[in-house]
């Protein structure tokens, strides 16, 4: 694939797969994704306490681009007081598994990547210092 | 995973994973990370050419923060004059593996998320029209 991604990617806008991983790079998006995969359907008020940290603003901005860009479905249930249902659609399920896998990469190479930043650091300190 | 890694990341700093998928977010790394896979060695000078639209500057921070994660080596050749070369890490081939696999799936459901968005927004403008 090597240059042709490359090449679609520098071709610049409209280039959705630079929005995909726009989304991948954005903190919220990913910890959203990832407790939406822990359950299959979950209330705005769910996902609000299982998402530490994320405000109310946040989270319906995040959902909302989420749901525009197909990842998401949003249903209203006629009940009283109405609530709002939100679950991952297939397209979501497929990012979602994206999203894991590179999480548990970049988990499993932490180490390798402390030790370079000590390693780094370390040179850069006797540059400066010798 | 699901829910060990989400808490994972959710504990927050010192959170690499949370890093690496901050540069995976990062159209420069991006970018630099897909062309240094087009060529083992690189100098500067041709990365620089290689990469459309990134300035000098941006192309040395980039680097720079690539190489202190471990994922480049930079080379200074001791001929006259002087050239730099950068080639990927073993680790940065599996960043590089990481990130064709993303840029490939997200350039495969490019067509399902434009009609995402379509349809999204037809929706949206049937309703405040409506």
């Amino acid at each position: 694939m090597g240059k042709s991604a490359n090449s679609e990617i520098q071709k610049g806008c409209p280039c959705l797969a630079r929005d995909v991983l726009d989304r991948i790079g954005d903190r919220w998006t990913v910890l959203l994704v990832l407790t939406m995969g822990d359950h299959e359907v979950q209330r705005f008020t769910e996902l609000r306490r299982r998402v530490t940290g994320i405000s109310q603003r946040m989270l319906t901005v995040t959902l909302r681009d989420l749901e525009r860009d197909g990842f998401v479905t949003r249903t209203v249930k006629p009940v009283i007081p109405p609530h709002v249902e939100y679950r991952l659609t297939p397209l979501g399920n497929a990012l979602l598994e994206n999203v894991r896998s590179l999480v548990k990469w970049a988990n499993g190479h932490q180490e390798a990547v402390r030790r370079a930043r000590e390693a780094y650091d370390t040179r850069l300190a006797v540059k400066e210092t010798g």
